[in-house]
């Protein structure tokens, strides 16, 4: 992998200065639950196709009282894509070459009624330069306080930087967390970007300010609900929905597909996928 | 739907007979369990595309004490392949009219020591008219006079028809329930085979074998390991394996995505996927 420019070097260090951040305060509500739990981390490396390194990343999970499971990684890879698949790439039709940093994070709780919630900001460069991302809600059992409360912390950040991001980018939301063989959503959405490239600042203070409202929004909606009470029914109503969750995943994600072609560390992959899942 | 000709009429009798017997057979061995468990029938229509009636089929399921989980169905549907996925069946790429019969069976089973199976077997017409099929075992914890029996008794009815056959379809097998993600197989292989099209006769004379084998073969080794002992870490050890299942069936099948493609009934196509899965 070739030593990393400015922009790249700078992308890199916020996405892992961010699941810092993200960790301790996910470590700090277990505390506040009378756990000890805390990340568990795992370091690896990617050899590219070429046979030369090609980067690699850290995966964290915990699994918690609060937490039943929460996985955040970080990568930063690069190198040359393989085959068909650079022609899928942004940019990358032309020439396989790429560069990707980036933090990915789900988080699926014990208490039903605490959102499950996915996060991704990454940088890519292929012969274009952009950022992408998102984050969606995903509530085993909705309340609609979470949800209005999750849209709105997102939608102040998206008006500060550009009145049509919001609207923009909750219907990308709502177009790609869909799974078209139930005709249902898996989650109450969020927002969703990618190729964004206006510009490597303008863009780079918008991504970081994502990470600042989902650092925000998240932890407050956890506590609001991670005492609520709950029974067996919602335990069971909640591996069923995680199977709709599971589905997506392995189906559909893009993410999922990205690390699974670019030979991806496959427990950071599939960290995504629920502690349990149940199909009828 | 077009009238069944005499030949595609045969195969859904046969395919429907054998789903018959097969339940009653499962449903025998949860009486000597002590359960009274039955299969829960559900028929639904096809819609083609083309807004003709597109056939249909009869999700049959039944949850006992020996099967924790286990789906029969059957179905037969015909009208006109939608868009691309045309071109990747065999023969439709000139014409996208086909016509599908099949019966598809896969069941989880309460004791980690009781093999998991799959068993499909289909008659496909489109500018071809061909079988193909195939059934491999999933156990959990692997028992080597299990694995032996299945394969013996497969491997007899393939030789019975083309010395070719056992050794062509078992490495069909190795290849096709290999997870490359994983860099493993999902169980312990069998045999899968498709484009058998030396003339109907011969051919649905071998497929019929194939479902006598399984009829043979399965409700043995049920009854051999049923009653065998496990523990908690049995039980984890087959739901962790259970999560490699369903990431088979989701992200490569050819099933499940023939089912998806083709507007199959959704709760039919994924009763494959295990009643309680876990991801680490």
């Amino acid at each position: 992998m070739h030593p990393l420019d400015p922009q790249q070097a700078a992308a890199r260090t916020w996405f892992e200065s961010l699941r810092t951040r993200i960790c301790a305060v996910f470590e700090g509500i277990e505390r506040e639950a009378g756990s000890d739990a805390a990340f568990d981390y795992l370091s690896w490396d990617r050899v590219d196709p070429s046979g030369e390194p090609g980067g690699g990343g850290v995966r964290g999970v915990m699994k918690g009282r609060v937490f039943e499971k929460v996985g955040v990684n970080v990568s930063t890879v690069g190198g040359t894509f393989e085959g068909d698949f650079a022609r899928s790439i942004h940019g990358a039709g032309e020439n396989p070459a790429f560069f990707a940093t980036g933090i990915s994070l789900v988080a699926h709780m014990a208490n039903p009624h605490v959102p499950a919630v996915h996060m991704n900001c990454r940088y890519l460069v292929t012969t274009k330069r952009w950022f992408g991302g998102g984050a969606d809600l995903n509530p085993p059992l909705p309340v609609a306080e979470d949800t209005a409360d999750f849209h709105a912390t997102l939608q102040r950040v998206c008006d500060a930087h550009d009145a049509e991001y919001y609207p923009k980018f909750k219907a990308w939301a709502d177009a790609y967390f869909w799974l078209p063989h139930r005709q249902v959503h898996r989650g109450v959405g969020g927002i969703f970007f990618d190729h964004l490239e206006s510009g490597f600042d303008a863009d780079f203070a918008f991504v970081r300010d994502v990470g600042e409202a989902f650092v925000d929004a998240y932890p407050r909606i956890v506590r609001r609900r991670m005492h609520d009470p709950f029974d067996e029914a919602d335990i069971a109503a909640m591996r069923a929905w995680r199977g709709r969750y599971a589905e997506f995943n392995l189906v559909y994600d893009r993410g999922t597909l990205f690390g699974l072609k670019t030979g991806g560390n496959i427990d950071a992959i599939l960290m995504s996928l629920p502690p349990v899942a149940t199909w009828d």
